[in-house]
Order: C-alpha cells, then structure tokens, then sequence
C-alpha cells in the first residue's frame, strides 16, 4: 500500500502517517519524489483497511499495491484448479463444459424433456431454477421445495448432472442435498450470509458475477468460499450493467483472459443472460469459448415461446444442437475439447 | 404494453402474437403504422412477462407502457407516505430528518459517546451496525449480535431512536427487537429472501438503492415490502456505480425529485456513502437538502481516525455540528424544517 | 411515436397533445388503456423531435418506435453493404479482412517494416496514425502532415492498402489523398463537421465507436455520413467505458451481432483497444471473429517496447502471425474466410 | 509513477525495468516488498508514457502518482482564477452567476425576447446555440452563421453577455467575433483540434465535461486551453451518461467539490442538460449551488412547448424567476452571492 502525501505536505503530518501505519503493525518506509513524498506500507496482508489512512491530515491519496484477495490468486496457487463432478466431468481443465436447461423448472414434463434433450445434444450438466429471484414481486418466482425434487428424478432418469441456485442460507442446504453444483446467482454475489452458507456446504459452487461487480469484486467474494473449506468454486460472467440498451446487459467476454491471469479458478460464461436475446446467444457462445472459457451455460426449453420466465433469451433444441456443433469446431481450434456428458445417476 | 412488428412483420405473425396476447388473458389492439404495425396488449395488471412475447417471430420490440410496480407508486396512493417513528418524529412530511452515527459499533463507550453528541448536534436517529457486509472476508465485520445489546443501551440511556442493518432472514428478528428502523444495505436490495422477512416485521424498513439499481428497480424492491403489507418504507439514495474513481460512487441526487414524483415513499440520501470522502459529505448533505430530500444519513465518530471502517468518509462532531446548522437554514429556504430530537428511551 | 399520458390526464390535456402532433403535421390516434389513454403519432419520419411532445401538460412518457436512422437501416437495404477496395479486397462479403500495424508512424524504418511484416503474416490492410488524439497535452502527438507521406511510401513499396485517421475538416482533405480508408476516431464519432466531411469525401470511412456511444448513436453518426452521400462506411467496435479498471475498454463483441441485425453495414473489431492489453488481444481477436466480425483490427510493431504511443496492447510480429493462423481457422468454422493480400501499389 | 513487479519477478526482469527508466530520462528506485518488488519512477513531470512500462516482461501493473495536468491544478495555482467579463461581471470569486436563454437561436423576436426575459429575472449571461450538434443529421441543427448576428443584437439591445457554442476551429474565429465567451460542448470535450483553436483565442472558455468524461479527462482538456495561452477557462458539469434512463444523463454534483480541490478554475452546472427535464432543473439548480458551484446555466424560451430543441428540459419565464429567488436564498446561507446583471451593449 503506497500513501501519497500532497504536495507540500508538512513533517508533522508525515510523521503522523508512518505512526499510524506502525500502530498497525506493519513497517513504513518513505519515499521522497520530486513533487510529494509517498510512505509505503510494507508487510500489508490483505486487512489493511485503506480508509484508516485516506482521511490523515496531509494524505492526498492511498494506493492499494497488494491485490486484497489471496486464495483465489494466481499468486498463492500457480496451477489450474481443476473442479470433480461425479461420473468423471471436470471444469477447469482442458475440457470446456457445456451446462443448458430452462429458466426455470416448470413441470415433471418439462424438466424430463428438457434434460433429455440437451444430454442428447452434448450437455454434462442440466440447468433449471426452483427460485427465481425475479425483479418484480408479482414476477412467476419458480416452484420452489418441490422443483428440487423434480431436478432430482431428471437426475436420476436421464442420468444427468444438476446445478440449481439456493436464494438464502436455508435454501443452501436444501438444494446440497441434491444438486451437483449449487448456483449463486448475479443478485445474490455479495449475500455475505449466503456465501458463507456455501462456502461450509461439501458441494462445488456456480458464482456468478454481480450486475456491477468489478472482477476484484468477483473473486473476492469466491475468496469468501474459499476462506470457509470450499476450494470447488467456479467462476460465471453473465453480462455486466451498461448505458445500452441494445442487449440486456453487457456480456463482457473480456472478462474471461483477465480472470484466467489473476486466479487459478475456472470461470465459464452465460450468454443467455449475457444477452438476453436469442439470436445473439449463439454467436456470443462461440465468443465465449474462442476466447477460452471453461465452459458456457445456455438456456434451452422445449418450447421456449411458452417458457414461464425468459422465453426470449431461451434457445430451441435443435438451434442449441447447432451450437453444440459449432463450439466443438472452435474449442478444437484453440486445443481444447467440449466434454462429453458422463454417466450419473440412472 | 405495446408489441413493436417489424417492418414487413407477415399477416400471421401478427395473429400469433394477438393470439399469445389472448392466451394470456388480456385484450390485444391492432395500430397500424407507416412504417411498421403495432400490437397494444389492454389491461396490464404488471404481470404481464415481456419475454414470452419478445421471442415470436416478426416481433421487433416489446415497449412497457405500464409501470411494473404498483402499490409504491403515486398513481395508487397520490399523497406521501409518512412513516411514524416513536417519540412522534415524521419521516416523509414537511420535516427533514438526520440520523447519524458511527459506521459500526465498536464498543460500549464508542457507541454511547457517538449517540451523545450526534443528539447534541440535533440529529433523530443514531444510526450502526452490528453487522458489516464488506467485500472482503478479511476486513472487520462487525461486533454482531453484542452491537445490538449496546445500541439498545444507547437508545435506553440517551433517548435517541436506533436504526441498524439486518443482513439475512434470521437477522430481520434480531434486528427488530432493538431497532425503530431495520436497514437493508445496497448489496442486500435485490435479496429477495431478507426483503420478505422485512415486509412481514412490524418496523419501519430503510432500503437503500443498490449499486447500480436502476430508481425502477429500487422501487420494485419496496414492492416487495409492500406487497408483504409492510408500509412504513423510507428509501435511501447512496450513489450509484460509475466509471470515474474521483468519488466512491456516483450520488445521484436527482434520485430525489424523480422518486418524489413517481412514488409516495419519502427518500434520504446518504452523502457519506455517497461520497466516501469527509470533505464531499458536507457540501453533498446540503444539495440533498436543497434537492427535496426528506432526510440525510451521515457517518459520525467521535474519533475518526481511529474507526474500523469507513474513517476517510466518517465527519469528526463538530463537523457535523456545522453540516447542522447549514443544513436548518438551507430547508428553511424551500419551506420546511428539520426535525429536533424526540424524546424516547430514558 | 407513442405519447403515454399520465393516468387521470384530462380530456383538454389530451386534445392539446393531438393538436401539436397536427400542427407538426402527422396524424394523432388515440390508443384508450385499462390505466392510461396513449396518443400514437402516426407517419414518424424519423424527424419528429420528442422533446416538444415531452413537456406538455398531463404527458407521462415519450416513447420512440420508429428508429431514428434510415439509410443506414436493413429495412432500408436489406442486402449487406461491400466496401470495395482498391485491388479487389472487399469488407463486408463473406471474408474477414485484417488491418494491422502500430499505433503511430514514426519513422520510415518502422513504418516500412511495419507494413512488410503485416502484409507478409497476411493483413490486407496497414494501420498507423498521422495524428494521433491524446488525453494529454503533453503525450507525443503524432509527426502529422510528414507521416501521411511515410504511409504513401509504405503503400507503393510494400504494397498494401493504408488506413489513418483524419482528425478536423481540414485534414480530411489531406488524408484522402493517400489513404484507402479514412478513420474516424472513438473521440470524434460526435464530431459532426468532421462526419460532414468526410461524408463529402470519395475514399471508404472506418467510423469508430465512441467511448460511451449507444448502438444507436454509433448508427446515426454513420447515417451522417450517408446523409453527405457516402455509402461506403465501415463500423468500428472498439471497447466501449465501464467502472471495471481491469481492461483499459470494456470490448462489446455484442456489438456485432447487435449492428448486423439492425444495419447493412459491416462492423469490424479493434482488440487492441478494446482491452489494452496484449495479452488479452489475442483471445478478444478471436472471439470477435467467433462472433462474425467482418474484420479486425490490431496494433502490431516491430519493437512495442520502444513504441512512441500504446506499446503495451501492440502485439508482437510472431504474436501476430499466431493470431492469423488462429483467426484463419474459426472464421473457418462459421463458413467465412480471412482475405489476402491484395495487390497494390508496387 | 510506480512499476509494481510480479511475485516472482526475476532479477534480469527488475534490471530491465530499470533501465527502461534511466533510458527515459528518469531516476529509478527500487522498493521491496514482503510479497512483491515495485519500482518507483522519480522525477516524472507528466510526459512519462505508462504504456512503454506495462508491457515489459514481470511488470504486473503501472501506477500512477503524479497527476498527468499541470496547469490546470491546485498545486500550480492555490488561489481560484477568477475570469473577468465585460461589465465587471466575474466567474470564480464569491459570486454565482447565473447563464441562460433559449437552447437554440430561433429567430429575432424569440432571442429578444429571451434576452430580455432572463436579463430581467437576474441573469448575466445570454445563452443560445447558433450551431447545435445533434445526434441525427435530420434534427435542427441551427441557424448557423445569420445567429450570430442575432446574438450580437441582444447584446446590443438589451445589454447581456453573450456565450455562444463553436463546433469546429474555423467556428471558434467566427463565435469569438460575437461572444463574450465561447462554448465548447460536451461532444467536443476532446476534440483536440477545435480545443487548441480556442486556446489560441482572446475569448474565455466555458468547457463542457464529456458525456462519459472523469474529472481527470476534463481537467486535461482544460489543460489543452490552458497549455495554449488561455487561461479564462470555465468548467462545467452537465451529467454523465449512466446506466438509468430516469433521467437524460446523471447530473454529478459532486464534481464541482471534487474539481474546486483539484483545480483552481471555476465550476459552473447545467441542471438542464443535467437532467433532461423541466420539473427537475428547479431541485438541482438550488443543489448545485448549495455544493458550491461557481454559476449555474439554465435553458429558459419565452414558449418551451414551441421550441425548436430540448423543449422539454426548458423552462417558462415564471419558473425561472422562482429559481433565481430560491438560489439567491441558498447563496447566501454558505456565504456567496448571486451576481446581478452588468452593464454592457446599449
């Protein structure tokens, strides 16, 4: 951490800094230039709070140097990690995974069909909300307890994998119980009491990005997961807030090489709400694994113009059997591999 | 709601989309245009999805004529909602209402110290937090459960009312035994779990606008406690997400006359967080002031330099007590008052 | 246009709005809701200036539905536009065109290098700016007038096509007269005596995106250009201003599809300063490309390290040669193919 | 400037950087972390081109510490420059002044009018576009060059000053004939050649901050002025774009304390572009001054709902009067003053 002083700032008022920086308990070292001096702060583990030092006499401003996360760094742990899924899958290797399935779930039929034809079409994991949490309260809000126990039998007789959101620290342990990977969802990234619930449950987590969050802000809130056991932590962009109202959020694909430098996480990407659109969907998908995602999460419904909720961003079967196609060619480009749907369940 | 065609949108794409309109039990009017035909879908009630009819084919665009939200609105309830708080102080009439106090408590002495002299200066309600959501898990994250047992003995021993923030569904009981006003934070404004626990307290809910909520979106999440049948609601500008670093976020103080004229809830503005600099805060309490707003939240500690969290933007007290004084005679100029401490507790 | 008049508007307010939309000479046509009564203003040529409609007594909202660009429309010309270029290249068909080269000339060793080294990995099109628009005062600012000669010389040695930027109405002038292609910079897509003369022009216009432009700003610079009676426009997406500090741009990919819907004209992507980042230009490339861009664009220099201007998001020469062998192959993967070289010059 | 290592940089990555430095004609010095090594660039007079370092191999990040204007800031000049207008009206001293006319020059009568309207209310500055950017070449663009001859008789007649806004460097010689100062408008904020024709005028400067412009990019826009020789320069906020549409952009009333801490040049605002309607100029008016703006400029027609531009956002005669009345009382409780009209013209 750098305190710039201003210009002309008085001894007195540097002297006061490096006491403050020592009550701390870490080492100041100044450092003269031609126009102001600035103090460096050595030693800094990640908990020093800037504001005790923003608001000294004298202090123009404070310069955070050290990153404030730490296991979640590219820094602390070099290598890949490199997520389990039962019947073998895995996310964040050289495979990119491929996870679809309707907004919500809305029916026995519909989540049966639903899971059907995406491992058909090459999905590892079926997606489907039990909560929504919706903008509007008069919004459809999903089926809540019993949609779990529909995710289950799809589970069971399709025999294939599920990831479905918990909404507050209750619902974490109902969805652990038969999820394979349970989803936070944009909302809910810094719901510090529902991170903290996950990050004690035995399950790999989905986190998705916040509407406005920074990527520092994204990964430390997957350092809150970590710092509680949880290292099986996916990382998810699903479009960020802009001034355009052209698409529904910003799909912000750049966000995939910045994480990959700073953290050994494995982060996929969600063009469906990226977008919010489903001509633009397809095309982004490809993007999103030309630029190196670990995998994409797609919205796909049987019958997407009578889906209770995001029936415009949602893809037909057969328009999501194209895009399959397509995304094996690029990840093959770039030497990777879109990963086969495994055995489980069934 | 009005469905935009396309230009050269065919004869049975129109019927398909006059026929969803009517599948969903509202009435569709034809308007042909110049350019492009129009479908009007007649008697909104707010539940109506757009997505379901965004993705038909020969649809250009969904415009929303309805507003979403509806018992928030002033189309329901023309004149402003006045929120009563023990002790006969108004949030949401002609006075304009200071609550003030330390970020976080701290410890006994702090608390009660702040709660002196922040009364002193003439402020309603002493404002702290028990619990702290901080973006990152090292930081300090509030003393919990003890803080409320010291506000409640703040409250007790100098008459002053208590507002404090509940950051989960379990929190909201906890909250409510101590608290006159229950805070939901930025971060918590779409958590929807924590928003329904709050409509069905019997306190007062302060809801401050998320980081990059829309007014639209702030709106529907008073909804949410409305529509549980709580209808003592005060909402919060703190600034919003922007791209400039220059302050810590965007106060947006137009926030105040755009939630006035589409809304009966009263609104206040918290220039500390909506600035995140001691020397903003001043002159940004006096614009909201100056703006229509129905009250001001600061951030008071009786030694700044020494607190946990948020030091750089919290006033020393005899700041505060100058912010006061400007603060009375700028509401004078536009007609109204600033409330004098009520008496409760002791 | 939709004029949505508040709910409990009074009859004369109504008639008031009918009359001016008569006065300006389209016919009114009353749309009676279930809340609200909205006034249709029918033959919207895309003049109609909404603010005079907006501040009329008892008006709610404006609402545009005929889009405010015409030319520049695919319902005006469905077919996609093809830039032709000098020696056959074409920007808009089926192939994919690369322009690439440093930020600015800044000699004739390094321009001419420059263009081999591109030409030779197979760009179609050399980059390199004559002036160069610098945030500050004080940053190298291009060698102006003598570099558009250092690009001519490059151009009939080398024998590649050049693109450069013209920065005023002056130097629009100057820069036709050696460049196939005149730019129009992100700072200056607002610029409208520039686009005025550059629409006067007779060369093709690489029109950038602005730092904050909507789709639909970015589409009516373009229609200015039009307008003057230049068809032969070529957008840029760039990257575009967000509150994340961790790329320099916030690159919309997005955009392209986004533009291919509404527009015939093609739209290429800059990498470079999409992200700043050479690391990150590589991915962002290909995903562009993922995404059906019409063509890219990069800064690559013999030496970025000793680069005047932007050396951090120049690529390397074999950096880039690895880049087109990649971009070669996805654009494959679409049914597209990356052009070569063209013959010119020499 | 600070060139922060890699953890794990080598020694040979280190030297390098060094050397890059002392190439450049600066002073390196080393300071070791406990986690990483930085390296601090001393000496830098603002022309340090950042880019140069962040490329090199092991540099993980540039920091910026000296501010990259000079001129325009608090260090270079502690006193506030104070302009000084015909008539001894003065802008930056404890006066507010106060600007304001129509959006556009319509005609004779309407400019008259207009002058003599505001005159009377308390303005001492006419405002009125001669030349209007518009964001589609089909909208009112102005009367262009036959304005300024209006202008100039208002100023005779009525005897105000006059601003006036030039587009391009050869309107800056035409505007400076007439005006008493002329306007740079937020699309051209960095349209670098049109800002160093107006820095070669004898005219003061008003300089309008860019749609999505930091106070950093405004302050070295203002340098452009100032590098050239004029140092009249006026800032001034007119809302930024966000992601809201509530309101037409995000008027940032906080800049004006954050730039009357880092420069010396006055502040003005614009509440009427800052907001975009009527009902909301009044509140941020009285806000604007309240945080200590230096002016404000308000858009005032003697019949908005005719107007040929920005209708909506324009105030009535009467409006305007009621402003100057509540503004004059705010000026006042922090110690200012309302200037009154001067004498100048007939």
């Amino acid at each position: 951490m750098l305190i710039v002083m201003r210009h002309g700032a008085t001894e007195q008022e540097i002297t006061r800094v490096v006491g403050v920086i020592r009550d701390l308990g870490y080492e100041a070292r100044l450092m003269p230039g031609a126009q102001r001096t600035a103090v460096g702060l050595v030693g800094n583990d990640g908990r020093v709070d800037a504001s005790r030092l923003e608001g000294l006499p004298g202090v123009q401003e404070v310069i955070q140097v050290t990153k404030p996360y730490k296991q979640v760094s590219r820094e602390w742990q070099p290598e890949p990690t490199v997520v389990r899924l039962p019947g073998g899958a895995t996310v964040g290797g050289s495979e990119v995974v491929v996870m679809a399935g309707p907004c919500s779930v809305e029916s026995e039929r519909q989540i049966l069909e639903s899971a059907r034809q995406v491992k058909e079409a090459g999905a590892v994991i079926l997606r489907g909300g039990a909560w929504k949490p919706r903008t509007s309260p008069y919004s459809f809000q999903g089926l809540g307890k019993p949609a779990l126990k529909l995710l289950a039998k799809a589970r069971d007789e399709v025999g294939i994998l599920v990831c479905t959101e918990a909404m507050d620290p209750e619902g974490v342990g109902w969805v652990a119980e038969v999820a394979d990977i349970i989803q936070i969802g944009a909302r809910n990234m810094q719901n510090f009491s529902l991170l903290k619930a996950a990050g004690r449950s035995k399950k790999p987590v989905l986190l998705k990005r916040g509407m406005s969050a920074t990527i520092e802000e994204l990964l430390l809130s997957a350092e809150y997961l970590l710092a509680e056991g949880n290292h099986d932590v996916i990382l998810c962009e699903r479009g960020v807030r802009s001034f355009d109202t052209a698409t529904r959020n910003l799909f912000d694909i750049s966000a995939i090489p910045v994480v990959h430098k700073l953290s050994h996480l494995p982060i996929i990407a969600d063009p469906s709400h990226g977008t919010g659109l489903r001509d633009k969907v397809i095309p982004m998908a490809r993007a999103a694994v030309a630029a190196g995602a670990d995998g994409i999460m797609v919205e796909v419904h049987p019958n997407p113009d009578a889906a209770l909720s995001d029936g415009a961003q949602t893809l037909f079967p057969d328009q999501f059997a194209q895009l399959m196609r397509e995304v094996r060619a690029i990840a093959e480009v770039i030497g990777r591999r879109v990963a086969e749907p495994a055995s489980v369940g069934a």
